[in-house]
């Protein structure tokens, strides 16, 4: 079976960074193909690359190998890690929160250096560690090989809402390109009449089915494409509109 | 054969959007090549896309399907639709003119649900509908079994200029990375002898053949690399040299 | 074997450029896979390209062809250039220094116009000249059979510093999407002991082996994932900091 690995990254498209990533999975594993998830998240964004991995990683087929580099700490002791999830696919990144959202049935901890590029540099583990491993993982290595299975990876606090019998208290994790405004509150359980959200002064008072039963430039919330609650302007940026960023506040507020 | 499938959109790169679009094509049609056109498209301008497409297809292989997914109307009545091309192409994309420069030999209405992805949702078409409708007519399924057979497809006016005895009156419908405005007036037909361009109060005397046969920063008129008139600068910018943006006119005058 | 093309350009992704230069490679190669290494250089930036091709190449597969289309002269009478290099790699690209890095065991001038595609434009021979090349190169076409051989290409003075026994004096001629300063001040033969970095007024006064090892907001010397000098921010923008610009003097004084 011709294997999958993505790419999700912070390196952004201006530098050879992508590239050479590719360069080594090819030399490696000469029949793998690679897709680009994205490059463009916010650098050393973690939340962010959280929530970009969780709306995506369901649409590749199982056994898919997600390969994920956002990592402030390279060079530091933080460590590099394997996860197979309950769901059948295998995630590949430094331990840091990226998989807070993944149910993993197992964890390894990236240790056998046989596996890496020599010399490892200190600046570009994506290069020397994370690429080849998920090149080696997708010509067949057992996971196992790699280095010992532990019970526990890095969750982040932020990846689901405060909840209260009268008010669901979430945050902004994400703006997208269109400036829809995704927050950390999900479908699941979601409390769907009487509900009134606010963001940075303003209060929706219901929860759209599309965009366009709104009309022009009108503040709305839905649930996006990605299963989380959105903010957004029909035919325009709710960023813009709000002057918003990520961390702000978005609050249900539900009447009983 | 190894079917291909190209991309243009106006989603950007920044998100995960595009790459799942890619998930769900390769999920249904695992064997099919997937070629990015552009993804850097404006948000939402359909005469641009159109453009783009124009300059683009014809550089692929017969049979490639090219996806085009700029949809200001999801979630709206706008229909989608497939086209089967007189020159041997198939084009999948919402029924909103980006085709407006495609000679179909077939149009059809996308409306067999069976080859969306469910639950479809509201905001994000091209990984529900686009996405796996094109897979499935990579995988060689006939485009007469997605929907009925329509006569007609939404055509923008703006894809073809004025023309007059005494003038062609045109604008930019494009302008890219390098700066050049790139007009709707192509290279058929045109006058080639005696004309005077103007743009934005500017007057270029003459029409060249190459950017490197004028001087550096001197502004120039040119047929660009799409067969479409082109206002140039040799070595800069002609869109920062005449402050301008898209709909500006360009006129073609001609002394007979 | 499959080969690979992979592609250097400053045409930026809001264009249909690279992907038109795909389809053209596709359709004279269709086995051939095509990996990008970035399309986000600056514009006419012959030097950068440069260095970013030297840190690049060697990642891939031997054999591989990289055609690099950084082409401030096109349409003037600068030549195109097939090297075959030492290290067993083809390059394609303008004969304008972009190759400097390269150490060549055969050079041939590309004339023979049979493998163009026709008519050639005057303003993106990347699309009609030097995609169908490589393209023809993937197929197993011998070199040779594009033109003549002959003995120089272009090469850069900036790809190395002045070196005198007091002092290295460098440039900063790439700065990275995290606003690392990268210098023409390569590894090989550096003298590690007792060195002093200054740049922009500011005097860093030993080489780092992590960014970690340095306070947050710290500036720093590094060498780099690409083997050369950089001046570094931990966790922060080097470039933002010093407010540093391509060109800016990096000196390194020994003691002795």
């Amino acid at each position: 079976m011709e294997r999958i690995i993505t790419l999700i990254t912070d390196f952004g498209l201006k530098d050879n960074y992508v590239g050479v990533m590719k360069g080594v999975i090819v030399q490696i594993s000469p029949k793998t193909r690679i897709i680009d998830i994205t490059h463009g998240l916010t650098k050393h964004d973690v939340l962010e690359a959280s929530y970009i991995l969780k709306c995506s990683y369901k649409y590749f087929p199982k056994q898919t190998i997600h390969l994920v580099v956002v990592d402030p700490g390279v060079g530091s002791s933080r460590q590099g890690i394997i996860v197979e999830s309950k769901d059948g696919y295998y995630f590949v990144s430094p331990d840091n929160g990226v998989l807070s959202y993944i149910s993993p049935s197992k964890i390894i901890r990236i240790e056998d250096e046989r596996f890496f590029l020599h010399p490892v540099s200190n600046t570009f583990h994506g290069r020397d560690i994370f690429s080849p491993v998920a090149a080696h993982i997708a010509n067949g290595t057992s996971i196992l090989e790699f280095g010992p299975e532990i019970k526990e990876m890095v969750k982040l606090q932020e990846i689901v809402p405060d909840v209260s019998p009268k008010a669901i208290v979430g945050e902004v994790i994400y703006i997208d390109h269109f400036g829809n405004l995704i927050t950390n509150i999900a479908k699941e359980g979601f409390p769907w009449e009487n509900v009134t959200i606010e963001v940075k002064g303003s209060r929706i008072k219901r929860i759209s089915q599309s965009y366009a039963e709104n009309q022009d430039r009108e503040l709305l919330a839905i649930f996006g494409s990605g299963g989380h609650l959105e903010v957004s302007v029909n035919k325009g940026s709710a960023k813009d509109f709000l002057q918003a960023k990520k961390g702000d506040k978005v609050i249900v507020r539900v009447k009983r």
